[in-house]
């Protein structure tokens, strides 16, 4: 064979050519909607073509944008209510980390603690000292489960939305921390209405095709425990179950080690209090947070689209990126 | 390396589990409408899938659908008009040719021939013998220009179609030709509303994510052109601009020569009079035609979103399928 025509180089210009056809098509923006779009509208401009946007005045009519101060959320929910938090080290859960003892990398994930709302209050204002970082950040529907007293003050629904899928909301969920806290870049496969309450969170975003660029990679897996002296430290989780993750960190990506994320082209967004993201499904998000006393956000997630060819495509990139056989 | 692992036989086993996810996804048939969709209802069920749809009773408020005989079309035409007819000897414009004098393939394109309109419907009707077949079927806007008498027997836009997609048509055609004719496997990067006003039509479909499996191959193009004794033979065009083209005949589909058409999952839907087919930007469709006095049809062509993953999709898939590096 000769050299720089083996097959696999087949694939990686023939994917190369494939992200910067789709980047020469789109650009790197994001929609900018100064009120809430009709279901019909969303649905051709945004979902239809999987491209986020960001929307102003979105729920300027929920009762949470005045209300959720740190002293009503203590007194709705109670200081004493246990609720789940996830704690880290140094605010990153769920993310490729290395392990100084093992000399390995991970998927760490966090320590599920359980504490005291008033405690999680008490760390986020300092009034408490705590080296860890506290992020109330459970995915399971948390806004109507565990901070059921907090649902009516915000709509069940974005009924642009769920008008234009035609469903109902799967999850809703309530989300709480401080700056310290980094969500590592990682995709899900829904449709995505992403509503800042307090504060400001600042998303990088890649679009699904450009999954090449991001050199996922399968992580054996650990989560944080606290050790005799209260420190936390990871635990490789028993079996052999690996976790495909991104290890690139896209504001200090390192070129040498993921030399493909020099053709991706990172769309940063800003969305402001008051503002919500529409994050299309299966785009790869990175988020940080700014806020002194606590950022607060509530998203919705849809089911998203399975029969169009985007869903099988992302098996397909998988399984094109995998240089290893 | 060892033997079945080679990097072709790594893109030809990830494309093949591509196709068979999209398949386990849609499964393969074509949604029913009884009557027209709303254009949230088209938008969300047939287009953002990128699904084809049958729906009935789409346009009978259509003049056409009474007006359109041979005697109305010849009066309103008129006899003497001329117009652009496709001719060949074998049904097949458009489409992979054996070529026996050559003894090669070509992409042959049809003899367009200027002929009385009203001899092109003495010859449909058997009142003139000739043994090549006449198809009209010019794509380029033709209800609005070479048919233009005839377009107000017609909507000049298909409502719930327009509002979803936000746009007008970009092309509406009149086709009228007889049983003889046939359309091979082929794809356009439109959405297009297929109307079919007297006949049936049978369409042999393939969603966009099939592509691996059609064996396209690029070919050198060819034209009929009638030769001293006023036959049609097939000569090749000058200068070396190939074109690709899908080579299997869906019906009878040469499994050894294009080993790859086994795993393609055709999808058989016949539009009787009356009905209308949604057909997907970027399905490929082959047609025939049923009717013994000619078989008309009209369809509006709206430019498709380019945005989504699904348009630099084909170009990557055309990379991955060709073997010949």
């Amino acid at each position: 064979m000769i050299p720089g025509s083996s097959p696999d180089d087949k694939i990686e210009r023939a994917c190369i050519s494939f992200v910067k056809e789709y980047q020469e098509i789109n650009g790197s923006f994001v929609q900018v909607f100064e009120k809430p779009p009709t279901p019909l509208e969303f649905l051709r401009e945004c979902v239809h073509p999987n491209r986020p946007a960001l929307i102003k005045d979105a729920f300027s009519h929920w009762p949470a944008k005045r209300l959720w101060t740190n002293e009503y959320l203590r007194e709705k929910i109670g200081a004493d209510t246990p609720v789940t938090v996830a704690t880290t080290p140094n605010g990153y859960a769920d993310a490729v980390t290395f392990d100084p003892k093992t000399q390995k990398e991970y998927f760490a994930m966090p320590y599920e603690q359980s504490m005291p709302f008033g405690r999680f209050l008490d760390i986020l204002e300092g009034k408490e000292e705590d080296p860890r970082i506290h992020y109330i950040s459970l995915q399971n529907d948390s806004l109507n489960t565990e901070y059921n007293v907090l649902a009516s003050d915000v709509d069940a629904d974005i009924a642009w939305c769920s008008e234009a899928l035609g469903k109902k909301p799967d999850a809703t969920n309530f989300w709480f921390g401080s700056e310290e806290s980094v969500t590592s870049l990682h995709k899900d496969p829904y449709e995505n209405c992403y509503a800042v309450i307090r504060g400001q969170k600042t998303f990088v975003l890649f679009p699904p095709a450009e999954y090449f660029c991001l050199h996922e990679t399968l992580y054996p897996s650990a989560a944080y425990e606290p050790n005799d002296r209260g420190e936390l430290e990871l635990k490789p989780l028993e079996g052999d179950q690996k976790v495909p993750w991104i290890p690139v960190d896209p504001l200090y990506p390192n070129m040498e080690r993921y030399p493909r994320f020099q053709h991706a082209r990172p769309i940063e967004v800003t969305v402001n209090e008051g503002d919500m993201l529409y994050l299309p499904a299966f785009w790869f998000h990175h988020v940080l947070q700014k806020g002194e006393q606590g950022v607060i956000a509530v998203n919705s997630w849809f089911d998203c689209e399975y029969r169009n060819i985007l869903y099988p495509s992302m098996t397909l990139f998988r399984e094109l990126a995998n240089n290893e056989e």
